[in-house]
This record gives structure tokens, sequence and C-alpha cells, in this order.
């Protein structure tokens, strides 16, 4: 490929030491985990298959990421459901409709994976982004926060 | 057990002929599963353990439910997010707070799962269920349902 193209595609191992986290931290808390610790959860995703992390490399660096988590149900006949999370797209490489190309890829990943729909949370200001992307507005998303 | 009293344990293989999913129907499209794959999604979450239905059974009847699904994240250390989903109380239980036992019993598994933080997503209406439940309001809640 160009040196200058944008690939997007599954999580890799060597993507812990591309920046991920670099790019993760601009999201929230995300010290870089140990190599061991990450090839766990990168081989569990594969392992388990319900869970895909997906980054967008460019010259050999990380500059966006997104996953989709696929919680299996009893409701609607045992179909899936794809809970997109961890948004981020590095502030260097904004305004290149990164953001909405991962989106898509989670969408389509999640459809794949035979979901009835597909959700995720945002804050108030994002809205109008995700509802380019397709999604509608459903609820109100609630937290509890452990202590420790 | 007295025969009134109530249990609220994992979900067990013949909690499907105990009328788990009558209670489920109260709560969207939920047809019987066969007892293959009813079977299939409760080994599922044994062997996985991520994913963590349970019940509340009195005089063997199932009159409530409710799941946690546990997704592994790169962020915050590598420490995961639970994600409550599909909360049901039967109509002819409803009054005995048994909505607040099950959240607080899956409040508490995805806290022994090591979970920094547990969400879920509710109509308006429910917000100040779920804030005497110690939930505080935290985002949007939006949704893409596939066609087909």
């Amino acid at each position: 490929m160009a040196s200058d193209e944008i690939t997007i595609r599954p999580v890799e191992l060597d993507d812990r030491d591309k920046g991920l986290f670099d790019v993760l931290a601009q999201l929230t808390n995300a010290p870089l985990l140990s190599a061991e610790r990450f090839s766990e959860l990168v081989f569990g995703q594969r392992v388990k298959g319900e869970h895909v992390t997906i980054v967008a490399e460019k010259e050999g660096r990380i500059i966006a990421t997104g996953a989709v988590a696929i919680e299996q149900k009893m409701i609607r006949a045992g179909r899936p459901c794809g809970h997109i999370e961890d948004i981020v797209v590095d502030e260097a490489s904004r305004g290149l409709q990164l953001g909405k190309k991962i989106i898509e890829e989670l969408v389509k990943i999640a459809r794949e994976k035979s979901c009835y729909k597909v959700i995720l949370d945002c804050a108030e200001n994002n809205v109008s982004f995700y509802e380019k992307c397709g999604f509608k507005i459903k609820g109100v998303q609630m937290a509890l926060y452990y202590d420790s």
C-alpha cells in the first residue's frame, strides 16, 4: 500500500507499539498495558469472537480505534446485540471522516455476527454525529462507578 | 426453603420450562428458544464467564430476571465494564422490590469480576428507579436496528 494510505483492520499484537494507547489516552484513562496483558486481550478477542477492536493505521502508526462487543441474548430469538465502545480518532487526524469509517466498519461487523441491533452511548454533543451514521436516540445511559 | 420464599440465582437449564420466556416476553419480543439453543446460551455463560443471567424463582416459577454482560476493555488498565441488560419483573410480582434486588445482585457480580463501572440504558421514566439503585445519568443511548 502507499505509505500515506489508511488501513482499517482488526487489532494486532504489534499495535501496542504503534501508538494505540497514545490514541486511547485521548479518550480516557488508558495506561499502556503490559505486552502479556495486551496479547491476552487480543487473543481473547480472536478465540471468543465476541469482541472486536479495530484500528486505523497510517504510516505505521495507529490514528483511530473503536470496538464492538457482541452480547449474546435470550430475547429476540437468541440473536445478539452489538455494543459500540471506545471510539477515538487521534487529534492530528481529525476531519478525515475517520470516525465515520470506524463506525461503519463496526456496524458491518455486528451485522455479520447476526446482531439484530447495535447500540452505543455518547455525550449530548455527539448525537448529531451518530445520527449521520444512521443511529437514533433511544434512551438514557446511566452509570455506577465502583470506588476501587 | 419455604415454598413462598424467593431465590435469586444464576440461570439454570430448567428455567426454560419454569416460565423464563413468559417473563422476558413482558419486556420485548422473546420467543421460546429451543432447548438446544437455550442450553448453548446457558453453558456459554458458564464457560466464558463474561455474561451472567440471573433469575428470581418463587414456587418453581421464574418471576424476574436480569443480566450483566462483562466487556473486556483495553482502556482503564484493562479492567472490564459491566453492561446491565434485560431487566424484567413479572407483572404479578411487582411492588416487592424485586427489580432493585436483581439490580443489586448484578452490580455485585460485576464488581466481583473486577469491573471499574457498570452501565445500563433505560427509558426516561425509569431514571428515578435507577437513581435509587445508585446510578447517575451519564449520556445518551443511541441505537441502529438492522432491517433483517
